[in-house]
């Protein structure tokens, strides 16, 4: 078993170079991994290289890790070299079934025994795809968001057949690595924040497909409106807000009937006891302590930032030093 | 016809005095209106001057408008009174119909003469509001996002019987009153940002319903997820650059088959040819001739800059003076 401690990790692979996959390599190499990559399409390498090229300005804003340098990537002409010394995989290939069966069980025939191999799949239950694979106990998704050298969060979770011991792993080094891990104890199809994303997508193409709304009018009504809180607190916690001091029961209470209107094509759920109480529940441990008016203020400060951040608001004038 | 130029606008009432109502009330004082409110609660003035109390400091942070003063703010003891000398009236009272429906229709009656009154519905038709108005033609939809004075959105729409003067003097009056401003030419039960937000919300719902996640997973996975992208850019722009250089069209070609899988409970469209070129060409339009590279590079900045905002990365060293 050449598993080493995730934070002891040196040399990573990806295998797939496209947005998904190269953005992965420039993040390790950011955060100081040697990064091996392979991409069986004839012009993956010039293309990745100007990917990284592309982010290395903000990766050096971000913080490069002691030693980062995309000099230290490396593509290999074969899958088999680009495994056999690695220490983690991360495979991002197009999103169709079959292939990533197919690959994942060739990762797992290629890369050292009980090295974690993770898949950047965008939905696709490790179930499905560790069928044939010999090992699939080390097969995990570590399910990033675009672009993975940004975007902290990654989602990690395994299939029926994968050891637990491998999903704790991938979590400790997704988090060494320097991301924002969610850890999800089952499989969920589109995981957490795809379903949450790709409902909001699809209700969009339904108003394009309509003529309801334009692409123009979709972006808008997010970037000017509730994409803005949603930058830095998510969205049970800012409708709790909207409950005003009564917090999330008066915010059901008061919105609960709306449930049942044709606000989007997503019927909803029955809001029974159990849920009013979950939501209720959940928000107050979200809130971990801080009052309504806390939560007002920090909600005020956080919009006011990132309309200045945005350029949206001018900077303030700075105090002259004196 | 008492219609003032919409630049014009001193004076402004509003109706309810909740949290959308209270928040309007503090936003228009913001802007140096003199602002009227009625809400029939007992305890609604001592709870909108703590809002406006509360509000106060980042609306100054946002820039007052010169004479903005919390002291213009007005309670009024009856709607009548509210409303004699009202030149622009907000509505915002909870979210009933039959409520809505004949407050609409006191206020109709107590404003001067085509004076516009908008309604901040979450989602109701105007169509279906204004049915008893003796004046239906003046009664809009003005739908704000919570806060009202941080989020710049307001959707505007007018029902069946609104005359589309009154929608357009609407719009330009939000825009006077320093609201981003999205009218629609239809009406759509949700507008459009809420049948966004919506369709994500009833998928949290869900999630929680079926023990999927929890209120603090689905609030992680938006704020260290796709809501750090959304503060600036839309979800379509940000997926036309999920298809790297080949954008949209390349988005569409490789993910389009995962519109058939199980990643929320909506249904998808069907990805037809007339939907594929909407979303390409509304892409290339919201794109106003940024190239790939431009946007990677706008949408890198926009994190970094909503990170450092929201406290997740440290500040840049400042330059000295020298």
């Amino acid at each position: 078993m050449a598993r080493p401690d995730p934070a002891d990790v040196a040399r990573v692979t990806c295998v797939g170079a496209g947005v998904i996959g190269g953005g992965w390599a420039a993040h390790f190499l950011a955060r100081g991994y040697d990064v091996t990559v392979w991409d069986p399409a004839p012009d993956a390498e010039p293309r990745l290289r100007r990917l990284v090229e592309a982010a290395w300005p903000a990766l050096t804003q971000l913080g490069l890790a002691p030693g980062a340098d995309p000099a230290r990537l490396k593509v290999a002409p074969t899958l088999e070299e680009a495994c056999a010394e690695a220490e983690f995989v991360q495979e991002s290939a197009p999103e169709k079934l079959e292939l990533k069966r197919d690959l994942l069980a060739r990762l797992d025939a290629a890369t050292p025994p009980g090295v974690v191999v993770a898949s950047s799949t965008s939905g696709y239950p490790m179930t499905d795809m560790q069928t044939t694979a010999a090992d699939p106990g080390r097969l995990v998704v570590g399910h990033p968001f675009n672009p993975p050298y940004l975007i902290p969060l990654v989602e990690v979770v395994g299939g029926e057949r994968t050891d637990p011991e491998a999903v704790a792993w991938a979590a400790r080094f997704y988090e060494a690595a320097g991301k924002s891990v969610l850890t999800m104890d089952r499989e969920l199809p589109g995981f957490v924040a795809n379903r949450l994303q790709e409902a909001l997508w699809r209700e969009a193409l339904h108003m394009v497909a309509n003529g309801e709304a334009t692409v123009r009018d979709i972006d808008a009504s997010i970037t000017e409106g509730p994409g803005l809180r949603w930058a830095f607190m998510g969205p049970c916690l800012t409708f709790a807000l909207a409950g005003g001091e009564g917090g999330m029961a008066h915010m059901l209470d008061h919105f609960g009937e709306s449930l049942k209107s044709p606000w989007t094509r997503l019927e909803a759920p029955e809001l029974d006891r159990k849920l009013y109480d979950g939501m209720v529940d959940g928000c107050a441990e979200a809130a971990a302590g801080r009052s309504h008016a806390d939560l007002v203020a920090e909600r005020d400060q956080g919009v006011i930032d990132v309309l200045r951040a945005t350029g949206r608001l001018p900077e303030p004038p700075r105090r002259s030093a004196g």
